[in-house]
């Protein structure tokens, strides 16, 4: 439903654009929600998005377009624009947004957008830019209400209503000391409902869960959903409220760390390359089959060794794709459940032993059950009693290590505080298959005799 | 530093269990966070849990636990707890939450309560049983400000004081027309800027974004993440209002619906399976791997077919592993992208060629790099240009097709209907493997000419 209105706005705009209906389209540009607008950007060459954007009559418009479009669609779009209505679009934007905007630009450019600042604005932006992108300073809104914890209800609500009325979200009230230090919170609506004389440090609770500017952005998101609340307060090292953290950054973090993590998983890198161009897609992607091609070639030199035994017993290369394809699937399974356990928080580091045990069990009693139903069709091939118990002891082995190794790796990659997602693609299963492949053709050797 | 926090409380708590240290449990049990007693319940046997829980003080605090805790826990808590005493603490939860534990009942025991619950709230929780679970039916909350839009902002504040003082997340009030359909929106802070007797729809704005009860509850969550809304209204076929989802609520479906994918991907199920015992861990990713296995035997057919070139040329049994390896993970690649793509929307089913052709592209070139790698690898290692080339082509081959395969079946699935994150675990894999295995012995046959 809603890609299909998507998708006309896309059609008709177009449609527009070649008949050059300006009247009409200036109607259809200045009534669309920004995010519809960027992904219509997305659709449309560099010329007509420079047509379009100078039809959006209000600044706020254009600011919310800058930060919903992509960074080089960003990047064209002010190119072509007089460097004071980028300033006055900027200075209309929330200094959070624009930090994140003129950290994509280089140095100079921002620099000399953020000298033609007014200070108050620039000064805050220069501090937002500090902070590094995925921790608790680089998403936090700057814009919240704080007030002393010594003042009254009545004047917490004459106070917010004069100098707060444009807070983004202004979910909770939070009480400082003379330092400017977090010392209380309070909801919006207890300040209704106490007596008017009553100050703050009398109502408020005091065991506020907040958050350092480090932080990482994830860890951060985590609490946030755990208790369910609007906005986490951001401190710095010594206490002092600095900024919040709303819950609709947080939806955008889980999005982007789930996206992140499967991507990993599959090894394609970090970043959504559906929508790059075809050499910079493949340019991302082979890195990544690099790890398995060197493990392929390397299985091919382990496979090499058994030589002897293969031109004997030609029939064992036909078990190959099996044991690899049980490894390799139960592999995935095991290092999929723990980074998962790890991101969501269900599995901690510290369980690694109960963690790997558990998945060895589960590897050994699977093997049992596939090494006995792959035995069997090897006996009822070959007739040959100890080929098939040679059969049915490999998959057991490979399925019991690739359980192993697949639930260790990103257990040790996160104790090491490396990504375990990255661990989990191609370098875990091309492990998996080097060393199946080397069990199943040293127990037929073993057991056959060659 | 949460999970510290978690873990000294999991272990004081069980250290003052063994000690029977009644007071001091009661203390640090009652002014626990709901969302940590249930982590700390999960790590307690049965005995233990209805212990602690008698010593919850607040009836609301017993309801969190109620709709926190997994809901195996949840049967044996109220198992071993009077009825009228389950009802009282269900009768101060939201309703949508008693609905949500109901339905996780056996029949009789969920009509058994509700029997015995007031009528107004047992009518309430009987209609929203009837929304599946994952619509936006299935996750709304009752609770919402709805008003006449012919009332006055004044009037308007005066009732949201009066009766609306509880409702959980008061971001929007909702206007409405006689016969209760949505007609229009507006923010509680837009009440107090207007002059106050100002009717509701000279101010409201008119085009609220709304969805219906049968909505995908994954739809409702992309809307409210793509708007950057706190509160999206919920209607029935005739647009009467009827509930809200509220931003927190979409944090947990973004945060279930990426494990499941990320689940599913991997062929272990829908459910987070780590948690669960061996036995029942093992049940559930055991006719996953099914698929992988017979896809093993059936490549093992297919292998066996190519015997006479196999017993001639046994060096042909080394290349397997690396040309599998290379279908299976570009392949991998490939589905990962479309199903992540069009799980956050980047991608449209209906856009269906353009995707599979570029990924045709990518697999085509990528299988070039990698097919000439190894192509000389293979010459390096035997000097027989034949048998160089057999393997470069069938590794282009392998990862054109991977390439193909991988992102056509989730984006048919999508078009069907299946969920595509289904089609993109062990099902593609395997089938690429056999792919791969054919190709390469066809194309090894034909050119060395055995």
């Amino acid at each position: 439903m809603h890609q299909d209105r998507q998708r006309i706005l896309t059609v008709s705009v177009k449609r527009l654009l070649r008949r050059g209906a300006t009247s009409r389209l200036k109607k259809i540009i200045n009534k669309t929600h920004g995010a519809d607008l960027s992904t219509l950007f997305h659709s449309l060459p560099t010329k007509d998005q420079r047509i379009l954007f100078d039809m959006i009559d209000e600044v706020e418009q254009k600011g919310i377009l800058f930060s919903e479009v992509d960074t080089d669609i960003f990047i064209n779009l002010i190119d072509g624009i007089d460097p004071d209505e980028v300033v006055t679009i900027l200075e209309a934007m929330p200094n959070d947004d624009v930090a994140d905007l003129l950290k994509e630009l280089p140095d100079e450019t921002a620099d000399g957008l953020l000298k033609r600042m007014e200070k108050e604005g620039s000064d805050e932006v220069e501090d937002l830019m500090r902070f590094e992108d995925d921790t608790a300073g680089g998403i936090m809104n700057p814009d919240f209400i704080a007030l002393n914890q010594e003042i009254t209800a009545r004047e917490a609500i004459e106070r917010i209503q004069k100098e707060f009325a444009d807070v983004e979200m202004p979910f909770y009230l939070y009480a400082v000391d003379e330092h400017n230090k977090l010392v209380g919170v309070c909801s919006l609506r207890q300040l209704v409902v106490v007596q008017p004389q009553t100050p703050l440090k009398t109502f408020m609770a005091t065991d506020v869960l907040s958050v350092q500017t480090h932080m990482d952005q994830e860890e951060v998101a985590k609490l946030v959903a755990r208790y369910d609340i609007l906005a986490v307060p951001v401190v710095d090292e010594s206490n002092r409220l600095v900024g919040i953290v709303t819950v609709d950054d947080v939806i955008d973090i889980f999005r982007e760390e789930a996206t992140e993590d499967i991507l990993k998983m599959a090894g394609v890198g970090e970043e959504f390359v559906e929508t790059q161009s075809i050499f910079k897609s493949t340019r991302i992607r082979l890195p990544w089959l690099f790890a398995s091609c060197l493990g392929g070639v390397f299985a091919f030199y382990v496979i090499n060794q058994f030589e002897a035994s293969l031109s004997r017993l030609t029939y064992l290369a036909a078990f190959i794709p099996v044991i690899m394809g049980m490894g390799g699937n139960i592999g995935t399974q095991s290092s999929t459940i723990v980074v998962r356990g790890l991101a969501t928080g269900r599995l901690d580091i510290r369980d690694i032993w109960s963690v790997v045990g558990k998945e060895l069990a589960i590897g050994l009693i699977l093997g049992i059950v596939y090494g006995l139903f792959i035995g069997l069709v090897a006996q009822f091939q070959y007739n040959t009693i100890l080929l098939a118990l040679a059969v049915c002891l490999a998959v057991i082995c490979s399925m019991s290590v690739a359980a192993l190794v697949g639930s260790c790796v990103p257990m040790l990659f996160a104790r090491l505080n490396i990504d375990p997602a990255v661990a989990t693609g191609p370098f875990v299963t091309t492990a998996i298959d080097i060393i199946s492949v080397y069990f199943y053709f040293s127990i037929a050797t073993h057991f056959i005799g060659v």
